[in-house]
Parts: C-alpha cells; structure tokens; sequence
C-alpha cells in the first residue's frame, strides 16, 4: 500500500518540506498547490492577457489553480491541510470541505489558538495535528504500524 | 421549477431575513444551519454530557450540527454562501468547498474588502454577489426569467 | 410514472410551446432555459453591475444563466433538445452533451440539412425527430403506450 | 504529478502538434478523437457494411468513433476543446458539455468572433485561450508552477 | 415506507396482472415496459418514419422504448424480472443486469426449467420466485412485516 | 427541512418506540427493519418454501430482508443504530458500515461497556448516544434549533 | 491510448481467440469469465462443499463466478458480448446490462437470426458486429484510426 | 487480471498468513489493518497526545486507523472478513457493511456457530468459507480457473 497525499493551506512556512523530509523512505508521493505566491496569483495574466479590473484579474489566476488543485484533491487518499497564523486562509478550508465531499482521509495540521474557529473543519477530518512531525508519524504509522518512540 | 436554497455563512446580521423576505412569492425553500450562536456551540455536551476539555467540548458540537449542515446542503440546489466583516469564517469556507464537489451551483455574497482573499472561493461560484438584494434578484431571474427595473 | 422533461435549445420559434401544447393531458413538467434573448444575454449585469469588458459582460450572464440550466437538466427524465436554421448553438449541443454524461434520455430535433454536423450528438440520442409532434408522439408513446394514428 | 490531456475539437489545422511539441519534457500524455476526416467519417460502414440511407452510414461511423472519445474523455484530466473558424463543430460543443458533466478541467481554445457564441461553454471552463501556445503555458504553470518569460 | 416496483420480461401472460391485483391496499406504485407486443415493435417507425432495413426499423423502437425502461428501472426499488416458457428473452435478462448494477433490488420470477440458465441472474437477486403470489408476499412483508397464513 | 430516519440494530427492548414517541411533532419520518423477531428469521422459507439446510433457510430469509433493509438506508437521512447487552448484532454493525459508506449521518446509541468495542463504529459517527432520549434531543435540535430545558 | 476489453458470453466456439490473435500488436489487454464449462458449472461446490439441492449447488458456483465477471466488468473500457446459436444466453444478456448501466461501451457480436429477439440489447451498444474480425477491426480503428483494406 | 484483496476481521490467529502464503504465485496484492493489537489501540494518543477520557482515547487511535481501512477497502476488488470465535468483532462487521455498499466483492470466513448471527453480512457477500484455504482456492480459480484436486 502507498499512499497519494495533498498538501494544501499555508505557503509562508516549510511545513510541506518537514513533511516531505519526515516521510522519506516511505511509500508516499506528495502533491501540493503552486507555493510561489507571486505566481499564484498572477498566473492568469500572466498567461492569458491583463485585466484592468483586479476581480477578474485575480478570477483568471484562481481558475489556473484550480485546475492544479482539482487534480492534486482528486488524486489523493489523504490531504492535509495547514492553517497557519495569518491570513484569511479561506483556500484551505474550502479545499477541506472539497475533499470532504469527495470522501478523502483529512488530517488537519493547526494551531491552537485556532481550535474553536475550526471545529466545523475538524469535525470533518481523521486527524487533527499541531506539527509536521505528527503528520508524518501518521503517515508512517498508516503505511507499515510502527509508532514513535 | 421550484428551487431549495441553502444560506450558509455569517450569522451575526439579518441578511437571511433578507433574502427570505425579499424572495417572498417565488418557489423557493430555504434551509440554514442553526443561526443561535451559543446553541450552535453548546448543543454537543448540552444533550451529550459535559467534556473537561474544550477541544472535546466544540468537536461534539460541530458534530451534531454537521447533521443538519450536510442534509442542507445535500439537498440545495443552490447553496449560497455569506462572509462578513469579521471572524475566520473557515465553516462557511468548508461549506463553499463541500458544496462544490457536490456539484451544487454556489452564490457568493461578499463585501469588496475580502475579494482577494476569496479568489479561489469565487472562482468555483456562479455568482459573486454584494447584497442581499442581489441574490434575491438572482433567484428570481432563475425562477421566471424577469429582471429588476 | 410522470415525465420531467428539459427544453433546451434554439428560442426563436415557437417549437417549445407547440410541444407543450401538444402534450396537455399527458402526466408531463416541462422546463426550460430563460427564451427571452435579450434578458438571458444581460442578467449577468443587470443584477451583478456593468461590465466594460463584453467578455466578462458576456461570462456573468452565462454563468447566471447556468443555475437554471444544470437545475432543469439535472431534474429531467428527458432533455429534448432542438437545433434550428441559424446561429451556432453551440450552448445546445453542449446541453446534450452534459445530458448525455448524466444518462438522461435525449431526442433530438433537427431539420435534415443539419444531419451530418449532428452525427456526434444523434449518436447519444434515443430518438431524432423531425417535429415538435414527433417528439409529442414519443413523450405519449412513452407515458401510455398508445401510438398515433 | 502528471496530467492526462484529451484534444478535443476542430481537426483542419495544427493545433494539435503545436501543443503536443510545445509539451515536450512535460509529464503529459496526451489523447485525441481520430482526425483522418475521411475514416472518421466512413469507419462505421467500412467495417460494418454499407448503408443506403446517409443517416444510418453516419450514425454507424458516430457509434463506432464514440468508443474512442469516451474513453478519451473518461480518462483525462484535462479536456481541451478547439472552436475553428469553420463548420458547426457541435461534436465539440458535446464533448465539451460531456467533459463539464464528468467535472474534468476544462480549457477552450477559441477566436475572439466567436466569443459571444460561445459564452455558455466559456462558462464551464477554467480557462479561455486564444493560441496553442497559451494552453501549452496553462499546462506547464499546472505541472511546474514556471510562467513564461 | 412505500416501494416503487418495475415489473420487467415475460408480456405475453397475466403476471403483472396478478401481482398489481394482490398488492391492492399496499403502498406500492407499479411501472412496467409497454406490454402492447405490436406497439412496442412499432413504435419507432411508426413515429419516426419508416426503415427499408429490418435491423433500424428494429433499432428505431428498441430506443424509444428505452426512454420508458430506463426511467422506471432509475426510479424503482424493486425490479422484477419474470421469464416465461417461450422465447429469448434477453430484454429481461438485461434488464436484471441493468438493475443489478444500479444497486435495485432484485426478484426473479421463473420456472424450475430454467433455474440453470438464470443462476447467474439468481445469484444477483435478493429472491427467486415461482408465482406472482410468492411475488406479492414478498411486497407485503417488505411493507408491512406481515406472513401468509 | 424534514428528516428521514432509520432506526437500525436490537430489537428486544422498546428504544424504537421511545425515541418515535419522543418526536412526535417534530418532522421526522422513521422507518426501521422489521423486529418480529420470528418472522424476521422464517420469511425466506414461509413465503419461498423450506430449505433442509439451516444456512439456506436463514440466507433467505436475510435475503428477504435485505429488501427492506437497504431500501429504508438509502432514503435516510440519518440512521440511528442501537447496540444492546446481548446478541452478537453483526447486523447492526453491518448497517452502520453501508450506511457509512452511502454518506449518511450516523447516531450510535449504545452503553458504556461497549464502548471499547464499538470505537472503529463511533469513529464515523457523528453522535454516539446512551438513551433514547438523546437521540430525540439531537433530531429536535437538528430540526428547529432548540435544546432542552 | 490503450483499451481494456472483456469478452462476455458464450463459451463453445473460438471466437475469444479469434479476437485476441486478431488484435495482436494493439495496445489491448483483454480479459474474460472462466470459459471451462464443468469448471464454471460446478466451482462452488468444488471449493466451498456439496450440496443437496441443485439450485444451491448452481447459485455457490454463480456467485464464485461473479468474483471474476463483475471485476473483468468493472475495469473494461470495452465489453463484446457474443451471443451464439445455441442455449438462453441469459448471463450474455445479463453482463451487457450490467456494463450498459456502468457506462461501458458495447459491441455485441451476434448472428442475423437474432436480430429481432436481441434489439433491446443492441439499442443500448456502440456497435453490432457479425464476426471477430469486425470486433477487430473496430479495436484497431478505435486505437490507431486505421482502416481494413 | 490481477487482484487487490483487503484482509478485515479478527487478529489473533495467523488467518492472514495461511492466505498470504497460500496464494503466492498468484497476481494478489494483500492489504490489512495494522494487526498489532496495542499499536491499534494507541496509536492516537501516542501520536497525538494522550486523553484523561479512555472514550476520547479510543476515538482518536480509531479515526487514525480509519484512514488505512477505507484506503485499503476502496482499492481492493475483494474484501475477506474473517469472523473469529472470540469478541464482538464489530468492526469487521462495520467494514463488511461499507464495502458491500461500495460494491465490492465479499468473501465471509466464519465458524459454523456463528452462521446464524452472520446470516445478515453473509446475504450480502459472494462466498461464505470455512478455512483460509478455501478462501484461497477461490482467489485461485477466480484468477485462473483451476480448480483444486
């Protein structure tokens, strides 16, 4: 058994890349949203011809993305997502809700001073995490049973 | 064609009343999670019992109130989806997203401030709207084709 | 057994109300996209605000437009779906397409001259007809068993 | 992560192989409908036998092609559909709408005098492209996250 | 709870008769095929013009009647598939097969002499039955939880 | 919003009946395998004929079952399943796992020595109750928003 | 592009070989149900013990089948179904039901003498063939767009 | 043909090891839950930190080990259960009901004693064995037809 994961939330921090380290040696291969956040958002127009209206400016970037996105959530047996300290983050919880309905594993990775605004979300997931290293310690206790420690 | 409306989102102002007002005499029923803030925090230990911890506490909470959540939104036609001026707002996010990949058709209400931070929300939505009024006028346009003025 | 049945395509003839006529009595709901031109090509911003762009004029009514369509096609039994003398209609053959992955019946109606360019989407459809009685005579057919004549 | 991608569309320039050499080096792998004009049209009646009646050799012929776009359609992640300056192109407006229905990603390749006929369709798709080019962009941006220039 | 039933195969005996006598004061609604053998082979020529070729004159009815088959088999609970003494009857047997993959329960209702060549048809089925009576038991303990005799 | 509720698993005591009287008013519609015990298991052979194999006797009796059972999980909205002191109730288990996998809200009323064993159970529930009374709180509170004293 | 095809029905001539020599060099893989008839008729009992009663022993070796018919089913692209001369050929029209309803493209191979009694079957196929090399020549077409001669 | 085969139920005989072993040589992929007892008791807490409440304990080791069983039952063609003598087991009668819902196919291995408390989960599955070794000739002759002896 392996397992397809989705990276998805926060890009100011390397917690995709502790993930990613964490679980090497593991049968996981990882996909995530584009992280470059001046490419994120100007994909669009960089590509398909400036908008003087910033809406649709940033309409055209977020349909670029989504094709990435749709792909990464449908793919995947588990998706994580992170909620980081700033930000509306409203991608992220909207891509759990996505992945939701699609019936895939979440495990959220928060912190706690976020709990209560996020308890619709975690009611929603498998697992709910405050590091990186716990994600992986899922990950690897999913894939071959053994726990840390 | 009669249409089932499910009003997610923001619960501290009247813009339920609103579109429930202003849609008086369409075919149209609507749906909405429970909008009492403290019943909606409590239900879980109010009628399971008491939890020590808060975690525990909210997570009964937004259980039970999933129940209601995922039956309204299962059956919408349209799902609209309201942020407001404050909080994280990440259940009416959740809501966007899970409605999405059901394949409903979404409406967005939404002040200009946070349209940035809603790309990705927008970009999966039929309708990106500003007031009450206007989505009101959108199920109305739906249902038998007139426009205002 | 009662039929839902979608109308979709060409609105400038009168073929729609010739079927919905000659199916009364019979335990049918038809239901249609909005046939005034004017008002479907300017929904979009006439509720949601002007646009400079006429693409983006053009993308909110569509997009608009779209709650109702997926509505009615999404209900039907059957979608019935007429292609005229003039235009592209490519909305149309889109229609039969998104019915077709949904597993909706479909009947065509089309004018010979068209016969070639239909090919593709006859190829999903149970019956091609010629007239709004023909597809009147399928809808009977199907409800009671009694043939014309 | 790679991306399947099916061609969909006007077959009487080379859209097709400017995309696919465009691509090279990327993890695409690409599918189109047969795009000989001549067996496509006649490949139900060469293996199956003659037809007096031009319907039935077309029908035939559409059958038999349906096998191949199906599976085209069915398997990608990505559904591309090119609108040509000529001809009715309604199989490409049905795949479009077919594609829509399965919830694959959707990209249009169109000039701008069709835009207005086309608005329904447009308003499916996560990206509108006016050049082999910019789709071959949109498909490295979504594999790599590199923009152009 | 009320059942909606589809009463498929065998058109040349009183079954459905039978059954739809002794369900009287059930709460179930009845579908069946077009049991009119004439019609049913005529219909499509009939409304759609004539055919010179026996197979499309065939084909012709065979996909209108399919309008009226695949909707009460979506819409059933219970699909019952009886097969009689006489002919091929391999509308029935697909039918059974059609119903099975869509997850309807399934009666098969049939001879003794037959039971060889419908056990893979059986082994799909929730019950093999000998009469319309047998049929009828069934519905009623379904409903109501009540026993013959 | 009115909710369809099954009421799966023991049936020896009267928690089918408290929890019905419980929500008289509210607007619930309940339905619940049939809990005559004896007829339960001998339906298969009394309406079917006897079978000298005990295996084959029970087979279709649950077979026959099975018609009401999946019928009454598939139109709900939330299935309730009750977990009494005896009995292996690999039923009631089953149930809960196929309604699970249908998407449906899950309430698992049970009492605290099994909790041990039910935890892969309640782990994709969303309440896990101890009277019935709790379970007629929830559906009220889901309902109309209310909560007791 | 490769296909996945499975070969339903009947097993007392080599038209399964035919095909699968035909086709060598294509990009098909093809697979089957057990085509031993003794082996097919008596697994069951073979594996899992004797039975009495020869509607029993029929219904273990049916439902061992179906292991393998429903999986051979389920990952084809393509389902032929042959049906022969001889027998009901009731599991024939069984298994294209069951694909029909999963959406798998049909090619039906069968004799002129059954045309009539097999047209429910062939309204529901992407093509009728009268021999293997026709099946051939369509999996060949269908994969490289060549056609015979 | 290759088969992914889930092994579910009782972990406290080698049951899977005389199947694993058994069945080398043939095209199966086996997946299991994690089969140490302790590990699969704490594996929440472990990771996720430890729970004053043993409920919550429970709770948080079964979600986690959720998402190996729904990975390893949505990927597999056959899910065996195995029923032991000891225990309630009511997991493995949970996942038995949730992959029959998702169509899988089921192979039930249990002791005689227990056949009239299964007679529910074994209506639903395509075998009922007594020995893993049945359950292996079974993966055997589905995959090549041989039969034992």
């Amino acid at each position: 058994m392996g397992l397809k994961v989705y990276l998805s939330g926060e890009i100011h921090t390397d917690w995709r890349e502790q993930i990613i380290e964490g679980a090497k040696g593991l049968d996981v291969s990882f996909s995530a949203p584009v992280t470059n956040h001046e490419a994120s958002d100007d994909c669009g127009v960089t590509i398909l011809g400036a908008e003087d209206n910033k809406y649709w400016h940033d309409h055209k970037g977020a349909m670029v993305n989504a094709i990435r996105t749709r792909k990464g959530i449908a793919d995947a047996d588990v998706v994580v997502v992170r909620f980081g300290d700033k930000y509306k983050q409203w991608n992220a919880a909207f891509d759990a809700g996505y992945a939701s309905a699609l019936g895939k594993s979440l495990i959220i990775l928060q912190p706690p001073e976020h709990d209560h605004a996020l308890k619709e979300v975690d009611a929603a997931a498998l697992a709910m995490t405050r590091t990186p290293q716990e994600v992986v310690e899922i990950l690897r206790y999913v894939l071959d049973g053994s726990l840390p420690g």
